[in-house]
């Protein structure tokens, strides 16, 4: 899996504007891995909690997932953003449980590759990416299934986020990000608006 | 405020379909009320948390504002989905204080309505409402702003929202909800897509 090829479009966020890649809300990808053990699953549960020098996510993770039990062993998870194009991907891997389909990821057609420096693989194709560490909060994760991660980096690419902001407007409507509603139904990110 | 008329296209939403109001991640206008003073911030951290017979949500709310100190001493708030028809409104009650601004809802167009059996005043226009019983947690509220409420009633504006799903396609653009990205920049909600 390290030899998979970085996104050539692939370009850092400053962790300060990081907050601007999840702040529309889009449902994401959870990766994780643990003994050499990845997966990835789907989440529209998934808020930021902080911004700033020290920006934080939230995310709602099943306790029949393999991808918590992951997170909980490695301390460690990634939240990326699927596009249009992966709208068959997210149900996808949304739907089945590594449990029960070993093979997954390859059916859902799932590529995975790895930053230098960052632990947690990442699946490619996305808009962007964060690399976030567990924040232990046993009584969120118990109560809630909520889990709670510092954002220790960020990426996008740069066809769709450029100068801290979006670009969907001057990007193929393909790379749009998405919001599950349910059953498979989503709402496609639109269009700018300046208030 | 309890003379205002309750909006006539208002349909209530089973509580177990509550979820599918705010799952694409919308940006919300939070209102509260104590001791006869309401008043309504803007956030755009805001999330479901869990959905079924039970719904919760949560939602992020800086110690800075005087809506948080009437949720915490009410125990009660309602989240709504603003629509592209009021992004000037939302940025402005996001921006402006009560504390600073007393006639901040004037000011920024914000009309209460009441509804029958809740206790919260709602803002007129929005086209989804969700009423919250404050769930106490006062680590995450200290340690994050991190606030966590149980659904107990569910409202929407029946041209955007029929049979458990949206209908942004055949409702007037204005409608639309909106996603708060930075700088009182929005993403619309956009088209649906069915994987």
């Amino acid at each position: 899996m390290s030899d998979l090829p970085i996104p050539v479009d692939l370009l850092p966020v400053p962790l300060e504007q990081s907050y601007r890649l999840m702040n529309h809300g889009p449902t994401v990808l959870v990766s994780a891995e643990h003994a050499g053990r990845a997966n990835v699953m789907a989440a529209a549960w998934a808020c930021v909690l902080d911004f700033g020098a020290e920006p934080k996510v939230s995310v709602v993770l099943d306790k029949a997932t393999l991808t918590r039990e992951l997170i909980e062993a490695s301390g460690l998870f990634a939240l990326q953003l699927p596009t249009v194009a992966m709208a068959q991907l997210t149900v996808g891997v949304g739907t089945d449980s590594a449990r029960e389909v070993p093979d997954k990821l390859a059916r859902h057609g799932v590529e995975l590759f790895r930053l230098p420096g960052v632990a947690t693989p990442m699946v490619a194709g996305c808009a962007a990416w964060l690399a976030c560490r567990l924040r232990p909060e046993p009584h969120n994760q118990a109560a809630y299934d909520l889990f709670i991660g510092d954002v220790v980096g960020a990426w996008a690419d740069g066809r769709v986020f450029q100068r801290g902001r979006w670009q969907f407007d001057t990007a193929p409507d393909t790379m749009r990000t998405i919001h599950h509603v349910a059953g498979g139904q989503f709402l496609v990110t639109g269009r700018v608006l300046q208030a």
